[in-house]
This record gives C-alpha cells, sequence and structure tokens, in this order.
C-alpha cells in the first residue's frame, strides 16, 4: 500500500498516450485490424506500450479495476481502432490511457507525483535513435511560498540520459545473456520479462472485457 | 457533425490536467476545501480550466455526455480534492482530464488530430509572464513512407506566440471595452462570454453529478 501523505514522494496519476494514423490502406488491410490474425487491434498494438509504461511507473503493481471510456471505435470486424481507459489502485492512484490507430504519431507519458512530474514524449521510440541519448522533462520542488513574479509555473528542466546501445541492441543482448546462463546450467530461466508481459496482458484483457461488456469497471485478479 | 474521414483535419482526442499541491495547511482551512464557501473544491478551481480548454479545443461544442473516473478523492465535508473525467461527443471525439490539489503543479493540454498533435505545458499561465512571448509544440505532417532510419519519432517543432500584453491586460481591456459600448449605447450586453461560461459550468456540473451518481455516464443538456 502507497502512502499517500504529504511527506512521502509518490507517483499519484499517470496518463500515457500512444496514436499514430497509418491512413485507409493500413485500416482495410493490415493483420492489426483482422479479427483473426492481430485481433486485439490498437488496444494490443499500441494501447499494450501504454500499459506496460504505467506499470512500469508503479513498479508493476497491478491496479485492483480498469473502466474503459466509452465511445471505443470498433471497425466492421469488431476489431478495437481506438480506445481508452483509466486504471485504478486501491490505494487512489489512478492512471488514464488513448490508443488509436486514427491520430496523428503521439508518443507520450505524464507521471504526477506529490512532488514533481516527469515528461516525455517519446517513450517507445526516442526521438533521435542515432544520437545516443534521449531527454526527458522533470519539474519539482515548487516553492508555493517564494514564486517569482511572473513565474507561477517555472519552466520543467530538460535531462539528457546517454546511451551506449540502442534498446533493440540492449534487448538482444539481456536475451542472449539470459539463454547463455541457461545453456550453462549457471540458472533457471529467468521469470521476471514473462511475468511483466502477463501483468500487461492481464490488464489489457481487462480493458477489451470492459468495452465489450458496455463500459463496466473489470476488476484485476492476478 | 465533424467528419472524421481521412481527408479532413480535425481533433479526434484532448487531454488536459491542471493539478497543484498547496500542502495540508491549504487543504485544512483554504475556502477552496470547505463545502459551504468553494464547494466545487478542486474541480471548481482547477476542473474548470481543463474543460474549458477542452471546449475551447472543440469550438465549444458541448459532449453529449461525461463519466467521471472512479476513485475520485474527497475530504471529510465531501469537497472533491483530486477527480477526473471522460467527455464524449456523438461523432467520436473524445476528451479527458484530471483536475488535483495532490499533485505537483501541471499544466498541461494534449490535442490530438488527424494530421497533428499540439501541447502545451503551460496552458493558463505561461511559464515566462514577463517575456512577452509563449511557446507551444506541434508535430504534424508525417510521412510514413519516407521516414528516416532513426528517427521515426521526429522532434516536435516548438512555436513562439508574441504578445503585447499579458492575459489579465486583455482581460479587463476587452471587458472595460464592453462596458464602454454599453455605456454609450453602440450595442447590447454581450453574451458570448457568459455563454462559454455556462457551458464550462454545465460540464462540470455533470462531472460532479457522475462522481455522486457512483461514476455512471451523465447526459449533457444545453
Amino acid at each position: 500500500m502507497t502512502c499517500l501523505c504529504f511527506a512521502c514522494v509518490v507517483v499519484l496519476q499517470i496518463h500515457t498516450c500512444l496514436t499514430y494514423n497509418p491512413g485507409p490502406e493500413f485500416l482495410k488491410s493490415s493483420i492489426r485490424v483482422k479479427a483473426d490474425l492481430d485481433g486485439l487491434g490498437a488496444l494490443g498494438d499500441t494501447g499494450w506500450y501504454c500499459i506496460r509504461a504505467i506499470l512500469w511507473a508503479v513498479d508493476y503493481e497491478l491496479p485492483k479495476s480498469v473502466l474503459a471510456f466509452p465511445g471505443a471505435i470498433l471497425n466492421q470486424e469488431g476489431v478495437i481502432i481506438s480506445c481508452g481507459s483509466s486504471m485504478h489502485w486501491e490505494d487512489g492512484r489512478s492512471a488514464t490511457f488513448h490508443c488509436s490507430f486514427l491520430s496523428h504519431l503521439t508518443f507520450d507519458v505524464t507521471l504526477l507525483g506529490t512532488k514533481g512530474c516527469l515528461r516525455l514524449h517519446d517513450f517507445p521510440l526516442p526521438f533521435e535513435e542515432n544520437l545516443g541519448y534521449a531527454t526527458f522533462s522533470e519539474a519539482s520542488e515548487l516553492d508555493y511560498a517564494n514564486i517569482e513574479p511572473g513565474r507561477w509555473c517555472p519552466k520543467p528542466n530538460e535531462h539528457v540520459v546517454e546511451t551506449q546501445f540502442s534498446q533493440e541492441v540492449c534487448m538482444v543482448m539481456e536475451f542472449a545473456d539470459l539463454v547463455q546462463k541457461v545453456k550453462r546450467c549457471e540458472m533457471k530461466p529467468q521469470k521476471t520479462w514473462p511475468l511483466l508481459s502477463r501483468k500487461t496482458q492481464l490488464v489489457l484483457d481487462a480493458v477489451k472485457d470492459s468495452i465489450h461488456k458496455g463500459y463496466q469497471p473489470v476488476q484485476i485478479v492476478s
């Protein structure tokens, strides 16, 4: 249980958004919009990253329930083209996300905490993959008693994170390392990654369920 | 009715967020948390701006319905301290907002359209009020067929808007001008501003109603 008192620094609310607008040909013929192929549509393709980013922000603690937003857009086969949902934890934390094949490319995460706010606008793929760094924005520790005139809301700070390898290289290195360790009998198959995937899938399925139940709350049972 | 075909450039989804964390003394004694004073709490103080920004983005067309997010936080007097809601238009457009007295200062608007995305992180009060300009970020017209390697998501463009006067000065000038015109019998009292305020209040009341009805959808009747 997260303490929400003023002395603690905690994440209270998260919003993520992953959309792209690949055009009419994609919406007609891509495997991502076919019920018998990638039947989870925009929720599976883009909502997955939104949910995973939200779970990352709460140390992968599953929400107690989800409630999909009314008005999800489905194609003629019943595949989700655009939808969103709220997610709720027992201690009052909450999250919302929006995923879609209809809006311009947007990759946003906003984390609101008691003492600060973090924003990323390129969370699954950095703006400049080849430059060896990525950035995020942070605002924190505002002293309401000492706000300068005309600067009620100070500009957030930009932070640069240098990266030696791209995320895809890191993923292959991690995978190869885990396989090698199992092959050399140094460890049993590692369970962290499948566990995180399963948690993401659990939430995703609950959102789909909420849509299909006419936007009713769906409890998450792990 | 907005056309959602691929040829048209329309706003499809809007997210706004206005939060600040004024601390325990405020939550104990401010008029903004007293049921018999500013009884709308965080919804009235910060949600108002979120709703108004959303209405601005859709040319003040009222949504058909709202659905508050489960888990709104109320104080012992029943005043809203933190809440959020989705808003829905008949043609498929939607919006979400989050307002709170518990999270660090955040002033965000994100507009997702078919062909572009706009972001502001200081929508009610500019970061630098005294500098005579404000900025917003825009990304648009991505050509999926010609994405450069490593630049799947190009960095958004920053735009600078120069301002001769602060928004408060503009408001007083507008008000004084309207009063003068009525005094000189040049026009009857102007109805635009009260109409926009009334629309904002209608949505706000519907969100409060949705919370009090246990997070049920509430239709907007103008």
